[in-house]
């Protein structure tokens, strides 16, 4: 096992706590060796960086997987880390928000709802959702 | 509420009827501002301007949304749309046909599969398909 | 010369006139065969289909191209050809604002300012543009 | 029945299978002259030239496929027939792998995980997954 | 003048300070309400939002507009703006590297060389630029 | 200097020969740690793979770039390399005109005008252009 392997494992450790899991475990099987460059370049190489701070990656990669909107299992991953880091739920919605200036109305509400139970705590009432200013 | 949202609101409603939806429950509780901001631009200023007539807004809209092919429901919701405002099941499909020359045929394929049941009337038939001209 | 080929040429020559070009002349050389499938696919077997309308057909062509906004050249082929069917500067302009909605500003400011020239008569004064309505 | 179809659907036929269809039944009922026009163009026109051996070909389509992540039944489609046609399951997931430099890694897992059937023989057991060297 | 599009342009000028320009005079001039709208959408009701810090908000947009890779004037409007606000080039550039593990090394690449100039303070030294760890 | 970085500097300058060059001075003065990784990750990490043979690898790596559009400097780079390789220009035509299937004519045409005057010897005699068979 690498130094980068190791360091990128315990980066997104950190980030995602244990039970997480970045890819499927067939996945793992099927490409074991995709799986460990991917964890030593994005783990270890780039999001480990001193540069930035987490909380602007992780709200970065959130506002670019939802332009993107293809990757609805990353955009939950980052979502579910960036709510463990700390970031309340009303930023992550603010940001999602922003997509739409972007990349259109689509992109935004699909992520939003790629995400929604993640944001409002799972619970069947609206008080529990991050914004609940004013329903429409 | 104010005087966009209405607007964009009678607006929305005459598109698709009081029972569709645009987003979803839980979509509306998570970021009710972006629902509010989203009714008032995209249904209220673009949408309801008098420059270009209704079909051909609501024709572009649907090529728009089969060339991008990641926002299955705001494809299902214009193509509804569209039926309600008369225009041909068979238009439909000629504009999803033509979206193979400018995104290629998997766009194309999934955009017709993905508004199947709207254009074929949900019936088991083949016959009740909008261009049942000749099945190659 | 087959008779797709013929049938496309001609419709290609109806829509933007003996001048414009589809591809330049070093694509023509390099790909000659690519350049006589795209004119019997596109030109012939998709374009010239009976159901639908021209104007709908050229409107959803360029709300397509700009959403996609990596491919000036046949956004421009495409605007000329609207205005050369008669289909009205500021209705084209409409078509672009409305790709905002779908696909974000940048796009659809992009789209604007590569068909400026096009849709304003590339005269110096703003007058001569579309939608002279209320400049902000 | 004209010839480009025939030549069209003998090349489909021998990638894929009497089996495997390319379009589901809905489709084909709903937009048959679409699927005509794809066999022809994509099929007979452009898959079946001489100038690029089909393994070429094939490992081009799947990579272009993940690239865009859009479109999981054409993707299946391609390594379905990749695999039919003697291609390594190995030399599938290098394909994909390779996606990771172009598109990012979501994509490439994405597309791994698509395919993850395909590519692992169905069997629970990692070991008969094609790159079982040493999992991460 | 409307009350949003009066605060929009407010916070547009802060971000950009009075030279920069967000859309060209021809494209003012071609769609002027195409710029109100988007003035009062954009830089009233979705960058001007309490919720999200003005930095977090630059980011984001920076890291979303290299991910599509096709928006080079706007990508250069908000990286100008962010460093008008005084968000060191380092992280800027750290924004841009994160890029590549979500879209690619040439989005990145793309959107480190339309910036290089703005992040590199123009000058011919490569000791200017924010990044000058270890060539490689 | 890592043993990555050199075995990736080692397969870039084989692919390549000593005078292409893969970023621009200002990106490398502007970000060397990820023109570091980047010649790492892709280079050695990847694209050096033992799994997948060099002429697989560079027509996907043509056909995904081709299929994305907005990476001409990439696409030239590796269109080159292929040509270096000894992959025939006839065959890198061949997969741009594939790319048409899955990204629709405008991609296709575009990549084939990015890289006309190196698939075409920069002559001006249309003799010297790969597929010479008949111009349509």
């Amino acid at each position: 096992m690498s130094e980068r392997y190791r360091a990128g494992l315990d980066n997104l450790m950190r980030l995602s706590g244990d039970t997480a899991e970045l890819v499927s475990d067939q996945v793992a099987a099927e490409a074991p060796e995709f799986v460990r460059l991917m964890v030593e370049f994005a783990f270890a190489d780039i999001l480990a960086r001193p540069g930035l701070d987490l909380r602007a990656r992780l709200l970065v990669a959130i506002g670019v997987l939802a332009a993107r909107d293809r990757t609805p299992p990353q955009l939950r991953w980052f979502v579910r880390s960036a709510l463990r880091a700390g970031i309340p739920a009303a930023e992550i919605v603010e940001t999602l928000m922003q997509v739409s200036v972007f990349a259109g109305f689509a992109n935004a509400t699909n992520a939003l709802e790629t995400c929604a139970d993640l944001l409002c705590d799972q619970s069947p009432s609206a008080a529990s959702c991050p914004v609940p200013i004013s329903a429409p």
